[in-house]
């Protein structure tokens, strides 16, 4: 099958790799309908994370199933699926106690798994899927398309992530809600804002594009400033002092000054963007003004039954992240359109 | 009248100073019935906060109104007092939030009030309160002694700030619970996780003494080891994973490296220990394990009435962390005492 492969930096290239197969009775075989580009697999892209060898990418995908091993309860083939971007066994302690990234025998996509067989990555025609029934999560028979299949594939990584920020930073009804990142996830933790029932929401953007989308997501106002003035707009919005809630989704030392300078005293700080740079958070700014910082790698697999309900019934429809679309062949497209900001969020066809 | 001043490390003197008096309609002049020394009074005492020049010190105290000027609503002559730690209006938007540390309109003992004027500090024979209606809370108008005036004087600092740290480490019913510390707060944390209804709760010590006040507070287990040690006992204990909630009441980097190990994945660390040296926290260990650390400086006074019940009723008695009373005079016995660690806590009668 056709696959895409990582070969350096600026170096992404869709090569034949050996077909994927059920290797294990709990596995299942995966025929990928949509997958897309992440803005952390543009770490190794720019050349922020290093690549030692070629290797597998990808870790947001749907599709269909096609085969499941002997063991495999939950799932039969022909059903949509949604893959998480982490495996997890869905029974583990961790797992349990809803932080499915900890999963004891969890693995990634690209990684190998506890048999010591390579897991297939999610940019390909087709994968093999470890701990099927604790990772996939069935989302009916028929085969979506349009604005249902995208919104959809945002499940299996920025609409949970959104969320995640959202919960950490503790949105529900009648928050104050600032927003820091205007890519996908940002947009997406907009989304999940609203959705907890936030009373205002700030969207920090400087592209008109991205903020009419966070505006139709239910962005209440808009501040293009950055840095100490967009902070001091903030707390303009938001009764003089901050908000109570703010959702940092970039991963930059920037991103995260702004995100904790933005809050009020004793609000918090969601922040799910991959920490770059070597930039520690700031125990003695934290401490005076009790501000809390929590979030990390998002459990979406602990999400994904709620939010696919809402996005089956359409109350969110998350998938309008998606404004390019191209065939999996185009992959290298795909990357320099998500690099170049020209894309906030690129769809990949097999 | 007499009062403590520090004019240098190690150097705590007992002297004249003014007589205080109402100078501001919403002043009172509140006589000092006990105070105490202060884990943090010990940073300048080691030389590890600078001291510029003599000044007065403490911040801690309970006490009797004998004056009140022409504005003070809630407070009268005979009235015994619980000052919290800082002053604030209890009425400003940050007061309104709970976080009266960033109070509007706040001080803190020994500093300077709005108006100008020097406020005095706790460690001596009467205070004169700016903002009395905000900052202090009336406990009755009988004059305690014994146990009851020691936990009383606890409220004013060290059972608030062990509460929040319960608080911003999320401890509530079922809750698994660290505490890092066994001084007065990490003590006075153990008795705030048991009263929010912690189900496990281990208390990490080394000294027998304060080990059995912490099992007597509602400790179910004592952990004597340090640092990995520890920490692997901790996860022993509770179910292989760490705490749910972790109290870290030290301040250094090595007690906050342990709080964070603690903790199981999407746990929560509540810090209140002054952070003391140069470490930030460590982004990359939260972000992949979900861990949340919240706290800061104890807004005491937002928890005053709630313990102050729990106290007057006898349902808590943190007092018991004092181990040593001693005359105001001897301020620099109790302050040696305090820092050799000898004493828990000590308190200072005038």
């Amino acid at each position: 099958m056709r696959a895409t492969l990582i070969h350096g930096p600026g170096d992404i290239r869709v090569e034949d790799v050996p077909d994927p197969e059920v290797s294990l009775p709990t596995d299942a075989l995966v025929r990928v309908t949509a997958a897309c580009v992440c803005g952390s697999d543009l770490w190794p892209y720019r050349g922020i994370a290093d690549v030692d060898e070629p290797r597998r990418i990808g870790h947001e995908f749907v599709g269909v199933v096609e085969e499941v091993g002997d063991e495999v309860r939950t799932l039969r083939p022909g059903d949509f699926v949604v893959a998480p971007f982490l495996l997890s066994d869905n029974t583990c302690v961790h797992c349990r106690n809803g932080m499915h990234t900890s999963c004891e025998h969890g693995t990634w996509w690209g990684g190998t798994d506890e048999a010591g067989l390579p897991v297939d990555a999610g940019q390909g025609e087709a994968v093999r899927v470890p701990l099927a029934d604790g990772t996939l999560v069935a989302a009916g028979r028929d085969l979506p398309d349009g604005p249902l299949l995208a919104s959809l594939l945002t499940l299996s990584d920025v609409m949970g992530t959104g969320h995640h920020a959202a919960r950490s930073a503790g949105v529900g009804p009648g928050t104050t809600v600032a927003v820091v990142g205007d890519g996908a996830v940002g947009l997406c933790g907009v989304l999940a804002a609203r959705r907890l029932g936030a009373e205002r929401i700030v969207a920090m953007s400087r592209h008109e594009d991205r903020a009419a989308l966070a505006r139709d997501f239910g962005a209440t106002d808009v501040v293009a400033e950055r840095g100490p003035d967009g902070v001091a707009r903030v707390e303009d919005l938001l009764g003089g002092i901050g908000a109570d809630a703010v959702l940092e989704c970039v991963g930059t030392k920037e991103s995260m000054d702004q995100a904790i300078a933005a809050a009020r005293p004793g609000g918090r700080v969601g922040y799910v963007g991959v920490p770059a740079g070597g930039a520690e958070l700031p125990i003695r700014t934290l401490f005076g003004r009790n501000v809390t910082v929590g979030g990390g790698v998002a459990p979406v697999r602990a999400y994904l039954e709620e939010l696919l309900a809402d996005t089956l019934s359409g109350a969110i429809d998350p998938g309008r992240v998606f404004d390019l679309v191209l065939p999996l062949e185009k992959a290298p497209d795909a990357y320099a359109a998500m690099d170049e900001r020209r894309s906030i969020k690129t769809m990949l066809r097999p």
